[in-house]
């Protein structure tokens, strides 16, 4: 496998034969603090998943869980469920549970709505608050979705979408910049961006930062308090596992959330919803930017999802993230399969969780892992994306998925 | 109990003693076509539930519809049930349920988002296609969460809210007027606005009308295409019994679809999504005013909240709402307790589903109530709510809820 030039990091081609690579990722097994919460995790039998940036696995206690808020509180509650079992204020609730993963503090963070549409009230909010600037500035490489939802939102307001090439960010943000939005891991190469220095160089051009954190939480430490984050949004069906379509959630910093003002108002955002007033009149924090009635069914299964990560250090799953993305790429490497070129930054300091691969041949590669019971997922033409949970993997899965991976490409020569 | 002299209609004061109100209430049951539905519902034991106006109760075969979705769908399929499993076609196919419930044709309704969200979108797509009209006029009594996106939408826009008595909503439909929104039942009293009439008015003036239903999906025949509606929202949670924040739904009259653009665009709602295209490119119909991902586990629960549904005329279901509603009245007028007053018009033609009476002691009267098993909703300081779903209850069952208010008002002299 060729590495991308630009990108060789800590690979080492070649140092690692097929038992060597079984050894170690049994040896790393062995010594894994968090070994034990694969379990907490079901997956159909000789299925080795690799596809976490797409969709998570279910967690195993996911569907007593949704059982119970069916059956025990909406059956027995009824309405009174809105209060009595906390359904009303899970939102927040859950938004705490998801702080701690995200760097931020109590208060910060909400569940609510989908990311495309928490990317739009946060830009619209954005913009709003600085009028003066009338630039946001968002990558090529940028999930298309939020660069949708930007492009509307600077069309709404008379101002401008500058979207350039990731090397060119730093001398695009100047006195004009709103806001400046980017993922914080790269959808199609896994790539971490520079998340502290992007957000240094917006803060000194005077724009604020608005990060896409869909394929962070969960297995990147974003450090939003440490680095001064001032927006944030993101998805809970990736690495958080809280299945298909699950709420997203939205990040906002203490001390902006008195300036900006939610553009999409709805009566559960509001100071006093029950009081039923004709005029809009902000909750205080972080409440404000609710629009409407939380999902419940899918905050309960958020809920069973957030259960996994208890006592879980996100550093410690950044740790074995790290391993496992490594162990993945020397196996690959060592192969040295003709046609088979990593995608991903070689140094898994510089990548997410997930690993890409490029071949001619991608579709044909992926299914013919798909045989081998591996399942990872496809970018046409070339790419194939592997997204690595450190939660729902052992090394030893993770071994195995590389091994069907190459016997796969090898198989197409 | 008084009935409010300018709403007297079919109200028969004194004509029905308890012994003649629960003969009549069995005889109706033996002759109600729809008796059989009952049992499609849970309900906790002694429990008589009149607030479905607030949140349906659970149909018997949600846990086991979510419950499959979750372990044979998620947990088998995992990432690929996007489109093995139909997650992504399940906005539109959800949507075609739901359209001749409201009278829609196929292709213009949409599952997504929350009420909310999806009326802010509705409104700023229609405030953006009439850009030489400036003026959303809604009524006093509209849904307080309505008003709150109408006054953003227009905001940002730099147009006008104008909101007025609903007597005076005929003069207040001018040549400024983009749009008329309006709640097709009031959320207070369950009185039915003219439908009809109405959206004629609102077209007279060259507006369009966007309606809220959440109050009247899965009760009331809306007759979108008959009454030319152009646009409508709703959720699924009150009368449709899909679960606690359940996800709404959005109507497009199918000839507006091609002028009307999202205004929170998203990935899901491109022509292609998987060609992540930089720029948007709204998909045909419907489906582009669909931003991001279904919520699949709501989305579950809707479905099989729809099959209770199945093979019923939403005529028919009119017809016993009606029947409800006017024994429940009828009982409480025949009861002629001091205090107690109908909130509600006294003719059923003029109701939704929903009767509201008034008393001084409302809270108290609503607490003495559920000590005998039934539960209605407070809207302080006076008001009483029962919200009475014709498909979760039996005549019988609403004898004996307005048997236990009229106890329970009893007790409070």
């Amino acid at each position: 496998m060729r590495v991308h030039p630009r990108r060789a990091g800590d690979f080492v081609s070649g140092a690692l034969d097929r038992a060597g690579a079984l050894d170690r990722a049994r040896a790393l097994d062995a010594e894994d603090p968090l070994r034990e919460l694969r379990t907490r995790f079901t997956m159909p039998h000789g299925t080795i998943y690799l596809n976490s940036n797409s969709l998570g696995p279910p967690p195993a206690e996911v569907t007593a869980r949704v059982r119970e808020t069916i059956e025990s509180e909406w059956g027995t509650s009824l309405s009174a469920g809105w209060t009595a079992r906390g359904w009303l204020d899970a939102p927040e609730r859950l938004g705490d549970r998801i702080a701690p993963m995200i760097g931020a503090m109590p208060g910060e963070v909400l569940v609510a709505d989908t990311t495309s549409v928490a990317l739009a009230k946060l830009l619209g909010a954005a913009l709003a608050s600085r009028p003066e600037r009338r630039i946001v500035v968002s990558s090529t490489d940028n999930f298309p979705s939020d660069l949708y939802a930007a492009a509307h939102a600077v069309n709404r307001v008379g101002a401008g979408l500058r979207v350039v090439d990731r090397s060119d960010l730093p001398s695009a943000l100047d006195e004009d910049v709103a806001v400046c939005c980017l993922s914080q891991v790269d959808f199609r190469t896994g790539a971490l961006l520079d998340l502290p220095g992007l957000t240094s160089a917006a803060h000194a051009a005077g724009a604020l930062v608005l990060w896409d954190l869909c394929h962070s939480v969960g297995v990147v430490p974003v450090e939003c308090q440490t680095n001064r984050v001032d927006l944030a949004v993101g998805c809970t069906y990736k690495y958080v596992s809280a299945g298909p379509g699950a709420p997203s959630f939205l990040y906002v910093r203490h001390d902006l959330q008195e300036t900006l003002e939610n553009p999409i108002p709805g009566w559960l955002g509001h100071q006093d919803p029950f009081r039923f007033d004709l005029e809009w009149e902000a909750a205080p924090g972080i409440r404000k930017f609710l629009t409407s009635t939380p999902p419940v069914l899918g905050l309960s299964a958020l809920e069973s999802a957030l259960d996994v990560f208890t006592g879980v250090a996100i550093e410690d799953v950044r740790t074995k993230s790290m391993a496992l993305g490594s162990l993945f790429v020397d196996i690959l490497g060592a192969a040295d399969v003709p046609g088979l070129e990593l995608a991903s930054p070689a140094s898994a300091h510089e990548r997410g969780a997930q690993v890409s691969l490029r071949h001619p041949r991608a579709s044909e590669l992926l299914q013919s892992a798909a045989r081998r019971g591996v399942v990872g997922d496809l970018r046409p033409p070339a790419l194939c994306r592997f997204g690595l949970s450190p939660l729902a993997l052992s090394y030893e899965e993770v071994f195995l998925g590389a091994d069907a991976v190459v016997e796969a490409a090898r198989s197409l020569r």
